[in-house]
């Protein structure tokens, strides 16, 4: 447990929670330990997914599963989620229940988001709404609860609590589209990786999903594997303008997270902080 | 999730509650989730559990992991112990913090069992005391928890409630101890299955661990396995009256079971469900 949490990460989830926090004036001290669940939370799923997903690495270093074992890696997960809960019961504070309750329903969410995408892999057609969902689940839904966790400790007005919600929705679902873009076709020089890790991994990503209306895919990837398929798919990318359109439908949901954040500001929110952390999450990118 | 919960048991957790709540004169609406809720936990521990002991078959049926997989299996856990909170979480009733705070200890120790029970299958040296804290954690403390639950539901005195779990606790020793006797001694016609699975299985239990005082009981393992195994240890444990200090042992829990029914029934508290189920779980065994 003191291995994945010590990997670091870019703490977006307990960020969030704090900005949300300040942003409605919640006692920081109430804050700080629902920030700190958010990021036990996440690293929970991310030691179960690794065992899931097969993968040897996690931030360039061992996933728990490699370093020790499946069962220590299965035990530790599930120990992570009963912290995340001591955590979050420990202390009683105002809007506790609703806390709770709404992230039991996240919680719910994201195993399903998780199903949603293991699915994915032994299904022959998935449509981009799908995907759109799968994602929203398995990414976006936690970042919202991060967020509307610090206003609900305000107590805050619920459109309020509404629109951190859907701002941090909208912001996830841009950032996992970037992230998409990024990995087909963004600069080794910026992102630190060899493009192509999805399609060499042939996994159904948005560029996938709409490439399957244009050309036969998966026989393309039936022939080629490795650098070959890379190259040959991301040329077909290309000639059929995927990157453009996924860039614009990236920017779409940053759009929207945009006017969430000016009613935020319209309703007297000081929305410093959020407007600050959505330009860090964009600079890495395009 | 509904197959496990489907193959049956003996619902001894659910049936915990009712009769501690019903004891102290709870509402039983209130109580039913609960009994619910420890039922699902459990499963959740079966279904990672046998991931972890890769075990085929459980309740004479497929495991999980093995029915679908591994990563199904791990979700479905996951989901499992969220639904738990879920429904513990769902209403608000009195006592319902003190009631989520003492299953939040029991689950983590419940993990800590099931950790310890792992390390002892590599560790040379397993003591008794290390043997008894293992099947406390593993298996007791979810049983005290049980019982406490239903007392707490009607804020009944300290005393009652730490009775009550007390009892649970030494109920559930005597029940393991008396496991590892019929898995080695026990009357095929009436245990259902072959004597010696533990054996076989090469598991550090009880008599393992009291045998190795006596006999080299590794070098007797290395050298044999099947049922010429299971021949030469169980006559070894005859030959060392290991039969009659197992019995002698669970009998003394079973005894102290009895004490702190008997203080519950001094208390007001009408033992009579309780006194019936210890009946019940005595009349399977020797």
């Amino acid at each position: 447990m003191n291995y994945i949490m010590s990997l670091g990460g870019k703490r977006i989830r307990p960020l969030l929670v704090l900005l949300g926090a300040d942003a409605c004036n919640s006692d920081i001290d109430i804050a700080l330990p629902v920030a700190h669940a958010t990021e036990v939370f996440h690293n929970f799923t991310l030691v179960h997914d690794d065992i899931m997903d097969n993968a040897p690495t996690r931030r360039g270093m061992p996933t728990v599963h490699e370093k020790w074992n499946t069962a220590e890696a299965i035990l530790s997960g599930d120990n992570m989620l009963i912290a995340v809960y001591d955590i979050l019961l420990k202390n009683q504070y105002a809007g506790q229940m609703k806390l709770l309750s709404l992230f039991n329903k996240t919680a719910r969410e994201v195993c399903e988001g998780q199903q949603l995408d293991m699915d994915f892999a032994s299904l022959s057609h998935v449509t981009e709404e799908q995907y759109m969902e799968m994602i929203r689940l398995k990414t976006a839904v936690l970042l919202g609860f991060s967020l509307q966790a610090g206003a609900i400790l305000a107590d805050a007005d619920a459109r309020i609590q509404e629109l951190m919600y859907d701002f941090a929705i909208n912001l996830g679902l841009s950032f996992q589209l970037n992230d998409d873009w990024l990995d087909a076709f963004g600069d080794p020089a910026q992102t630190g990786k060899k493009p192509g890790g999805d399609i060499a991994e042939g996994k159904k990503t948005w560029l996938y999903i709409k490439a399957s209306a244009y050309f036969d895919i998966d026989a393309l990837w039936n022939e080629k594997t490795g650098t070959e398929r890379i190259e040959a798919t991301t040329s077909l990318f290309l000639e059929n303008r995927l990157d453009g359109i996924l860039k614009e439908k990236a920017d779409e949901y940053a759009a929207k997270s945009l006017t969430d954040l000016q009613e935020l500001d319209n309703s007297g929110i000081d929305t410093t902080g959020l407007a600050e952390l959505t330009r860090f999450l964009q600079m890495r990118s395009h």
